[in-house]
């Protein structure tokens, strides 16, 4: 198979292009009024999908559609199954964007737009190192998409999606980027995601909204309960109080905290990135076991009373808030979502009625480093960075890696074109244009080093 | 003077007309969109109290106009000086309203409008009660009207306005009715209202959001660092915990503890009226007590991160609240906000930056129960309802009546008619049309019993 230099063969420019008719669909997932959307984007990369001379459908779900894709002419060949999703985190706080988030915008080389990086601008860089390497023949192995809609929101229906079309999904390797390098000029294998426990709290205590004046004293108020409660999660060691939360945790082994003590890391430039002067959580772990290999707690919204101009005494009735857990590889979901539904209520103080309502979850976990295909794409990597692939864990959750884990029993190979400075889910998300075209040159060189790598099961 | 029975004589259907016309102006104070609303609510009254034969103006303020008339046809005689306010609190939560909060609707002998009772119908029913006096002859009192349109949001201008028309102002008694009676068929003669300091506290964390899987267990949580200072700025018996904040507070004395303790009141009667299991508060103290005596600390709004449909998994950048502390005689509105904006960064968890920002303030006040004033409105009350008053304080706040003891040193006298069910500040804010028309027979008699009462200042 050759390897010729397939950087000189990319058209940089096409490239682009393409990417920002994709990033100009608002395909935001969570929102019910972008449901046309999510189809025109779903079509867009079918269409792209047919004119490599894939085979190529969209598959409707209870949720938002899937794409799925094949081209299978590498007889003997491993089959890599290609993982990406073309949905995206709602734009807000639509303000704090410098550009519009769905009008693509290149500065001081970067791609600013919702989706830039996660995950559109990842996924799609797969596509066009598909391209490129039909442009010098045939693939030197076989190749399936699975475009889903429904990532950011919990990936509700590939579950079932994955039992239904299981024969037809078999692969020998699933190949996903859709999260960070480690660093700039650290190529990186990802060898293990986080769970995820999404729940919503709501406090309920008056059945109306009360004079702050004529009540206050006596009435409860189930905002001062609410975050009474948040406070009552955590003690002051950063730990979470819930009963059972830590229980059947797989230690880190020294292995790791090894590995990852010797990284590029430096807390205070991490805290300065994100403009901090300290980075706080669980004691008696460093700040990348603390984000890879420890569970959190987090607030992500939480709401009540009156939020406009000015000031309004009044006592709510009820208050909200969202809660999200990252779980690791020992912690089950379903799990902790009823260790917190039962423990809440416990320490609502008196008065209120406070309940917990699931969202969803994502299973956590980790995979074997020394497979032939970990080792494949490290060659590929060293290729297009010049240096072996740092292996590290995310602290991100892809609720579909369990699916694939438990479902397709196939191993999963995590290589990310993307950087934490990226900005995901975050106001003017962007996508650096090397970072993309080197996603490109990396997933050409990647299939063929999976290609060399070894017999596929179905050849 | 004549005694005669007044009550036939009201025109009760022509009274409900006029009052409507005034609830149908959303003059909501904080919401700068209805600036020109505000102008309307003080022009309908100022032409209203020209057709009653007042002098009476629009006096233009650095914020909300101010209705100021007077008539003084009765030399020798008391002057009366009636505070009132035409601006209503914000009508949010709009869809909790079964009828729109400025079309009144009669419903079950209910006036269901925003204002109804805080405090267009209690102060309108002054103007009708001296239209019913005049149709009888001249004014036993002399009669001034002040009837300001910031009420709702901190009484801003009044101060200055007062000093500046010190002289105009001048009177025996004040006279003000923007509260609830004790209970419905209990005249009230309220003799003290809590102070209130209003703040904002804004915590800051990372200079953006971040995604919660790839910061999250290192980066700083501004909402959960809003909700633990929440939590801590109350122990667990329900008392503030920022330091000094009791201190100087004058202890109820035994009468009132008594006096209070006889009045028909039931915990379990409170709590049902709002639909909750217990009464949480200050432990060691009664429930009037604690609404009444005591200071609070309540949350009247909270916000920060993701509040819409769906799950994001973002740690915010930032999150605030609106607190509000009801203070009692011995507590200063300014000390009281100085020392919770030194307090809070204290008590903020590392890597958040957190700052208190002061929105108004009010002293707290309380009068002599023994005055001709509050014995000649006592008469009058007796009238109307049968029976003597009962002596009370309020939870509320009426940040004008520090500045009447200030600047005017004139008595205030409190005679409300509205009640707690009423649900000033709530949606579906009402008033009884029987507790409209009572109010207007109580004006038109205690004029007459204050006529009666003495001598007055400028005879």
């Amino acid at each position: 198979m050759t390897q010729a230099d397939l950087s000189a063969l990319l058209d940089r420019e096409q490239a682009n292009t393409e990417l920002f008719e994709l990033l100009r669909i608002p395909s935001v997932s969570a929102d019910p009024a972008r449901k046309g959307d999510m189809t025109r984007a779903a079509e867009w990369l079918r269409s792209k999908l047919e004119s490599l001379g894939f085979t190529a459908r969209v598959d409707a779900t209870p949720g938002h559609p899937l794409v799925y894709a094949e081209r299978l002419h590498a007889p003997g060949k491993p089959t890599v199954l290609i993982y990406g999703h073309y949905d995206v985190q709602p734009e807000a706080p639509l303000e704090e964007w410098h550009t519009p988030p769905f009008e693509p915008t290149v500065r001081d080389g970067r791609i600013y737009a919702r989706g830039s990086t996660d995950d559109k601008g990842q996924a799609f860089a797969h596509l066009k190192g598909v391209e490129l390497l039909l442009s010098q023949g045939e693939l030197p192995v076989n190749v399936k998409f699975l475009l889903e809609g429904e990532e950011e929101i919990g990936s509700a229906s590939i579950g079932d999606y994955l039992t239904a079309h299981k024969d037809e999904l078999k692969a020998d390797v699933i190949l996903i980027s859709d999260g960070s390098r480690f660093a700039p000029d650290v190529p990186t294998i990802t060898y293990g995601v986080r769970g995820l426990s999404y729940v919503e709290i709501h406090v309920q205590g008056a059945n109306r909204d009360l004079h702050s004046g004529s009540y206050g004293g006596a009435a409860p108020n189930p905002i001062n309960a609410l975050c009474e409660i948040i406070a009552g999660l955590k003690d002051d060691q950063g730990r979470v109080t819930i009963p059972g939360f830590y229980d059947g945790i797989e230690p880190l082994t020294d292995e790791e905290r090894q590995m990852w003590a010797a990284l590029p890391h430096s807390d205070e430039e991490f805290a300065a990135s994100i403009g901090v002067p300290e980075l706080p959580g669980e004691e008696g772990y460093t700040t990348l076991e603390r984000l890879w290999g420890r569970p959190t707690l987090d607030v992500n919204g939480i709401w009540g009373g009156y939020q406009g101009e000015g000031s309004k005494t009044v006592i709510a009735a009820k208050a909200g808030a969202k809660v999200s857990m990252r779980l690791v590889p020992g912690q089950d979901p379903e799990r902790i979502t009823r260790l917190i539904q039962e423990y809440v209520p416990t320490i609502a103080p008196k008065g209120v009625k406070a309940e917990v309502l699931s969202h969803h979850g994502g299973q956590p976990v980790k995979f074997d480093t020394g497979s032939v295909w970990v080792q494949g794409a490290n060659r590929a990597l060293k290729r297009v960075y010049g240096r072996d692939a740092a292996f590290a864990r995310t602290g991100g959750s892809i609720p579909i890696v369990a699916d694939f884990d438990r479902i397709l029993q196939t191993p999963v190979l995590f290589v990310d074109f993307g950087l934490n400075e990226d900005a995901p889910h975050s106001p003017n998300e962007s996508f650096a244009v090397a970072d993309y075209h080197n996603g490109i040159l990396t997933s050409a060189y990647l299939l063929q080093e999976l290609g060399a790598a070894g017999t596929g099961a179905e050849g």
